[in-house]
Formats: C-alpha cells, structure tokens, sequence
C-alpha cells in the first residue's frame, strides 16, 4: 500500500466492470473489485467514493466540457446554437470510449437504483446547460427549456450511438437528433 | 374494520400530507397516517402500497389522460400538435389541485428518495407520450423526442404555476412554455 500504481484508476474501472457484467452490479462488492483489480480496497477509496461511483465518476468531467463549449460559443449565438457547441463536445469526449459506453448501458439498464441516478445526472446536466446559457444572457425561461433540450437531444443520440450496427461518430448522430427536435417543433 | 368510511382515501391524503409537512416525510410513518386520519393502517393499504405512493397515486391517471389526448388528436395533427393536446389535458386535470400540487411539491424537494420518484415517472409519461404518438404513425426519433419536449413544457410550466404570485391557469402557462420552447428551436 501506499506504493506508486500505474493507472489504478483504469484497472479498477475495468475489473468493477467486468464484475458487474458476469455477477451483476448488487451481487459486486468493493472488496471483489480490488481484488480482481489486485489492488487493495484503500486504494480503491482514494479513487471512487463507493461501487456506484465507478459508474459515474466520468459524468461531472462531461459536465464540465459541455458547459465550458456552451460558455465558449460566439457571443451572438442562438441559445439552441450553444446548446449545439456544448452537445458537439459531449459527442466529442466520449466518441473514443464507446464500448466502455455500451458497457455501461448495459448494467445501468439491471439496477433501478442506477437507472434513478443516471436520470439525476442528466437532470443535473440539463441545470448547468441553462446556468451557462443565462450567463450568456438567454432568459431564465429560454435558458431552463434549452437544457431540457440538450438532454433530450443527447439521450436520443447516445442510444443511437451505442445501438447502432453501423459506424457513424457520435456527433454525427447529435447533429441529426438536434435536427429532428427542430422539425418537431416546428411541426413538420 | 370493514365498515364504511366515507372518502377514506382523501382522508388518509390530507392526514399524511400534514404529516409530512410537519414532520418531515422521513419521520412519518403509515401507522401515524392512518392515526391521524383516524383509519385503520389496513385501510391505509386498501389505498395505498406505502406512504411514498400517497404522493404518487395520481401519476398513472394523469398519464391516462395525457395518453388519451394525444390518441385523441386530430388524424392530421402534427406531433407538435398531438402533444400539446395532452400538455392541455394535464393542465385541465391539475388545475383544480393547485394547493394539493403546491403543498406536494413541497414535499418532493425535501427527499433525495422523491426526487428520484418523480423524475421516473415524468421519464415514463415521456416514454408514453411516445408511444402514444407511434401508434399515431410518427416515426419513432420524432415520437420519442416530441415525448421528451412534452415532459420538458410540462416541468416549466408546472413550476411557473405553483410558484407564480398571479393566478394565470395552468394551461394559459403551459401553451406559453410549449411556443417558448418552438422559438428556441427555431433559434430565435
């Protein structure tokens, strides 16, 4: 304990994962997962907070990305034009990590306690969207149905994207979601 | 037991609602519902399944009637249109409960656990919608993101009307937070 572990963070992910998926998430402990990870559990804890947290621990980095691209639009974007910059740079972020993704998804979708916390999340993401947009000036009314937009959109396009059978990069698939929703609205 | 009680289940909600509000929802318990009601904790069961469900009991109707109003569109009506036809009869369902939904709201905030709840259940009155509007003939990208837009009108509109200091009706505000929500869209 206590000696250097090269990417300790990365071989737990990947045990926790690998444990969830053969004997499912309730059934996985964190003691199984260090153990798998061969590492010990205190080194665990300097990483993730408990066993769910290995789920999300990527979720307020992505948060973050989106909000800094919202913030960093032209000045004189559209408030659904920085929702698409931040959206544009969610795609962009997880576009290498697709079958840790698909993983993901696939134990969220056994565990009702994750499904919950997957929603906070998004409903999390969606208030910091229009926090960043009201920054920018767009009406508190604007700005709140702007993230509620941007995580309709990206739930849509992220269950493209790792459904999918063929290869088309996640941005892609955003663009074409935003476009829809704006086909909706406009009642076409 | 047994016996006939007149409206029992409004009793038992306005019991456990003053109970929540002056205890805490944590701190409340079936037995102090049924107490305050002056019912039996059977009765209480004949009603509901615990006494997170008191809160939660009018979320399948009010999905029903949305449900129904979307199917009830005109056979030409855009999915835009279809939607706002059941944001309109949620509005009309709700309006008389005002002070219910307000104290109710009241309520959720103060529970991480009822948070949670309620935002399965707009996530499931989304996935209706969706469903409604499929059957109807939308393709399944514009159902699903028209089932998503409809719960994102719904959350503003909602909060507006029981946080508002006039006395405009639900579905004045919700038609207001429906074209706000196309002018976002259309990027004005």
């Amino acid at each position: 304990m206590g000696r250097w572990e090269p990417d300790s963070r990365g071989r737990l992910l990947e045990a926790a994962f690998a444990l969830f998926s053969e004997h499912g998430y309730d059934a996985t402990t964190v003691a199984g997962i260090a153990e798998r990870a061969g590492l010990t559990e205190r080194t665990f804890y300097r990483h993730f907070a408990d066993k769910r947290e290995v789920l999300f621990w990527g979720a307020g980095l992505l948060q973050e990305g989106v909000v800094a691209a919202v913030e960093a639009a032209p000045a004189d974007a559209s408030a659904i034009d920085a929702v698409a910059a931040g959206l544009a740079a969610a795609a962009e972020r997880l576009q290498e990590g697709k079958a840790f993704a698909r993983q993901r998804q696939a134990i969220i979708v056994t565990s009702a306690e994750l499904r919950e916390r997957e929603l906070i999340k998004l409903a999390s993401l969606s208030v910091a969207i229009a926090g960043a947009l009201s920054a920018r000036g767009v009406d508190a009314a604007s700005a709140t149905l702007s993230g509620e937009v941007a995580v309709a959109v990206f739930k849509i396009a992220f269950e493209r994207w790792i459904t999918q059978t063929g290869d088309r990069g996640f941005a892609v698939l955003m663009t074409e979601a935003l476009d829809e929703l704006k086909a909706v609205a406009a009642g076409s």
